[in-house]
Parts: structure tokens; C-alpha cells; sequence
């Protein structure tokens, strides 16, 4: 369960309660709201703002997502949420998992597919992989 | 692209300005609204009210979902949000495609999968099968 | 209850059950959302696209907020969102009521102040006045 | 400008990028989920875990809102969101305060009137009174 290989970064992201349904757990789509803000604080962390990608005209976009979810979020949870990066060609892949930070409990895994488009077509990613270079060159 | 067989159900759903991001399209957290407000949608027109499901003390919850992002939409579109459904033992596996309602490019392309919990544990799902068979038993 | 005077403008929104919180109702928040789906709809009927203001380097922004609570929604609600407006000056007075459309009962009712910003600065609003001025010379 | 009174109660929360509207500023709405999240901290800080009063019967609900809207907030801003409280017979007036952590400017400043219902009607709230009654009883 999880994607198994070494994390490369950790956010701690507290549930607020307006995140959950009218069954009291954090709503399906929430968790995908958590794993952009850590991607977000992810690229921040490197020193490229949010924003500075598209000032160049590259507008990184999320192509496909797999999440699988395990156990769910309550009110007054802390998650720790982490993930590693792989590149396959144009693709950047995110492999995401959020854990509970206090049971430890696995909540979601999740596989998320980035491409990089300029002018409305896909581009190599050569820009943004060299900005994370050293994340990607691992053995 | 999307789900081949035939769709059970559409439904037509307007895209609301306060769901673009900030660079103007539809963030990728809002379509898994959009795709549960549809599968709520159907169950309903099935004669299963929100919420029915849990007074028996079962609570249908997302176990997966894939989801790929094609053409995004944007301030001023329409959808058109169908699905069709398999039944694969307990999990009830829902095909789901979002088409932009006036160009007729596909959107995105999900399948998502629900079990049935009661009491904590994963429930056959023979209750829910039974209200929805005539979508199951198709040749 | 509600705003007296002559509504100019009604739009039906259906509620979504993601937009329930954990006690089953609509979160107060969720309102501010129907409320900027309605004046948006108005001024795209009005032929002033979303966007277009902004693209004159004007961007009406919300100032002020009054919102009294009434009757809340639940799943299945279909609501009737109605609007009038008054010119202050540079500020625009959008008096807005949400009516259950079924049961007919007030369950929102809204004040809501915006003025156009101009590269920082409030504009005196001519612009917007002169494109929605028959809604204004209201005796 | 904002609520003079002294604060009781401090909460720093970060923004999150999917706050963003198509402007690049936190969406209206978004500040009447900060400013809930904050009176949960707050009442969570009390010993009174968010549905306990629920759990009572006693459910708080806001009845009026005013928000005035001063600077806005964009991403990685920080802010501190303040609070203090009257009681005026059932009612409960929260005013409620958000800074900007870093530039210390005023972003909004809101008056949440909170009752609390039981079975349909409204509750004197000397329960809820008895329980936070040392930020009540200031001179």
C-alpha cells in the first residue's frame, strides 16, 4: 500500500472543517485540493514560485490522476502528506501518498500525471526538469 | 478517448465562474464534484434518495478513482455528464465521461469505483445491485 | 424579510450535495458562491461577458457583504436567486434574495457593495453604470 | 478600521493556491471558510470539540454575516485571524478580524451573529454562555 519509493518531501496540512460532507469525512474531491497545495509547496520549496512557469508561457497541467482512497480524513486530523517524482519523457509523475500524522494510517495514494503545455501544445519539459534535477537523476 | 459502451444517464451541468482557477479554467478538484453530483443525480432519478442508502446503515464511499483530463472547460460552458456502471463483486465500477456540451470535445474520461460499508466493513452490495439491476444485466 | 423593491433579474440554481456540510445543510460560505454565479449571469445577459470589465484593465471587486441567514437548503433544493441594483456614487448596491423555488420561503437575503478598482484605485464607475443603466433610472 | 476590541484568540492560516480566483486574489467565499474555521479552533481550544453541542441537540448557526473586504489576500500569503466575542441575549457576535501576517494590513473585517437552535428554535444559549463565559464577562 503506498508508493514505496523514498519521499523527497513532506507538508503538514491540517483538516479544516468546512472540508467535510454531510457524512462528517473529508469530502472525495478534497484530497485533491491537498495534493496540488503540496505539489505547490513542493515547486516553492526549489525557489519557482507559483506563476513563474507560466511567465515563461509554460503552464504545467495535470493530464491524469489515479488516487486510491484507504482511510478517511475526520474533523481535527493532521495528514502528512509527501511525495517523490519520476520522469517518463514530457511526463512528470507525482507519486503521492497522504498519511494520518498521528495514527499513521495510510489515507489516499495517489498517481499524478503533469505535462507541461507552451502555446497550447505539449512541451518536452526540459525547463522544469532541469529545475529538479537532482529529484529525478536518483538510482 | 472516454468510455466506449452506452451511457445510462446524462446530465447537463453549467460550469459556475467561481470554479476556474486562476488561470481561468475549471480546476481539476471540481470535476470530481461534477462526477459525484452526477452519480447522486442517477441514483435519485433510480428512486434512491441521498442518503437513503445510509438509514440502512450502509454508506456507498469512492474506494478508486482515474480520472484523464483532456480539454478543459472554461467560464460559460455547458457539459454533458454521462455515465454507465459494471458490477465487479462488491465494487460497483462507474464509467463516467464529461463532454463540452457545444464543441462535443471530450473533457475528461473517469472510472470510479464504490463499495458499499456497513458497520465499518465492505457490504456485498447484493441491496444496491438489486435496485440498480437493469443497468447491470446488460448483454 | 428579503429586499422590497422590483427584482430585475432571477436565475434557478440547483443545490449540489457536495456543497452540504457535515450537518446535512448548506454551508453558509456556499451562498457568497450563488450569489456571484447570480450577478455574473445577470451581466453575461446584460452582454458584458465575464472578464470583459478586467479586459479594460477594470476589475469590480466585492467591498462590502451583509447576508442575513433564513432558511437553510438541503439536498434536492432548487433555488430561485433574484437581484436588483442601486448606484451610490462609485459603488454598486446589488440588493440580492434566494428563495426556496418549491416551498416559496426567504433563505437568504444580501447586500452586497462592489466597486470597479482601476489599476489600484476605485473608479468612479461610469463604465458600468452606462452599459446597466436602465436598471438604475428606476423611478 | 476592523473591530477595536482586544482579541481573545489567534489563528495563523496559510493560503492555499486553489483559494485563488481567476484574478490571482482568495475568492470571496473563501474568507467565510477562515473565518468558520477560526471560531472552530477557537471553541475546540475551549474543551468544546466541534458536535459536542450538536451532540446536546444544541446546533450553532450563523444568522447574519457582515464582511467588510479591505486588502486582499494572493498566494503564499500568511494571515492571523482574530477574534472576540459579546453576548447579547441569544445571541452570540463574533468579530472577527484577518490580518495579513507579514505586511499587517487589515484584508477583512466581519460581524458573525451565531444562534443556537434546538429542535427548530432557538436556544437561549446559557449553555453555550456557561462555557466561554470568562471572554464574556470582560469589563
Amino acid at each position: 500500500m503506498g508508493n514505496s519509493k523514498e519521499y523527497i518531501f513532506t507538508l503538514e496540512i491540517a483538516v479544516r472543517d468546512y472540508e467535510l460532507d454531510s457524512e462528517g469525512i473529508v469530502n472525495n474531491a478534497v484530497y485533491l485540493h491537498y495534493l496540488e497545495h503540496t505539489r505547490h509547496a513542493f515547486v516553492k520549496q526549489e525557489g519557482i514560485p507559483f506563476g513563474s512557469l507560466t511567465s515563461d508561457g509554460l503552464v504545467p497541467v495535470v493530464r491524469r490522476m489515479e488516487i486510491d482512497y484507504y482511510t478517511p480524513l475526520r474533523t481535527g486530523d493532521v495528514m502528512l502528506s509527501r511525495l517523490w517524482i519520476e520522469r517518463k519523457g514530457p511526463r512528470f509523475i507525482f507519486y503521492q501518498d497522504i498519511f494520518n500524522r498521528d495514527g499513521g494510517e495510510l489515507v489516499v495514494s495517489a498517481v499524478v500525471t503533469i505535462v507541461c503545455m507552451e502555446n497550447g501544445r505539449i512541451n518536452r519539459g526540459d525547463d522544469l526538469a532541469a529545475r529538479i534535477a537532482k529529484y529525478l537523476d536518483r538510482p
